[in-house]
């Protein structure tokens, strides 16, 4: 069991495939927490995917929170509001740090500007990008994947 | 802390784009070894995915081996062989039961010949699908996954 005193620290993502990048964002999240963190990740709704990329995702919110549950530096998983609302989830979650990935710079500005406005008070942690070779977001590895499945057919 | 006695299940794949078929199988696989258990699986090396899917892997084998690591249900990831050998797996791992997904039927009629001309005892258990309706294959989650990228940038 994990310990359940400690930081909740948040991250929040789309997490539509699971690629390396993810995992090491999420086991990152938990390590700036500290010991005794409790990490907890909203993973986007599907409306709020259609709405801020325009396409259907490529797995249903349920699929995606199910995978993200099963990894380990996860505690606890919940699915983002309808419409998007950073009020509900800081109420419900109740974080004492939260946690943005390199891509998520926009998410970040704007999670700023709502904290300033309601004058809370949260740590805002902004993780670097992982190096690495390996495709490290989900268009980029859907690229790949495509690329080389129409590679494999053709032979 | 996972108690360290009890059943060795051993569980292989190519892992090469997560999905919820993938966890599914191996909370599955981790439940079916009973309490104590400890959960061991095989990542395919890239040698072995080109040798036997005719095609280059999606993620090179550090990095699924790195994602499978994360999971909750496993407990120790390692490197299958080049050449694909079931003998020096089985001297390693020492495994008292191994598990197949509903998709492993030839790897599994392979396994079961080597098994019976080395006169190995060991529990093999087939696992069934899981059903869902999200996809719960690589390829069927590409082809979706292309799909809806053409559609969104051809909006």
């Amino acid at each position: 069991m994990r310990e359940k005193t400690g930081k909740r620290v948040l991250a929040s993502g789309a997490f539509e495939l699971l690629h390396p990048g993810h995992v090491r964002f999420l086991a990152e999240a938990k390590r700036v927490g500290g010991g005794g963190s409790r990490l907890i990740v909203v993973v986007a709704r599907d409306e709020t995917i259609r709405r801020r990329k325009g396409r259907e995702p490529i797995l249903g919110e349920e699929a995606r929170k199910e995978m993200v549950s099963m990894l380990k530096p996860v505690d606890e998983t919940i699915l983002g509001h309808v419409p998007f609302s950073f009020e509900k989830v800081m109420e419900e979650v109740k974080p004492n740090m939260v946690v943005f990935g390199y891509d998520q710079e926009n998410l970040m500005r704007e999670f700023m500007r709502f904290i300033e406005s309601r004058g809370l008070s949260v740590e805002v942690v902004r993780l670097g990008k992982f190096s690495s070779q390996e495709p490290s977001s989900t268009s980029e590895l859907i690229r790949r994947a495509a690329e080389i499945l129409d590679k494999g057919s053709s032979r």
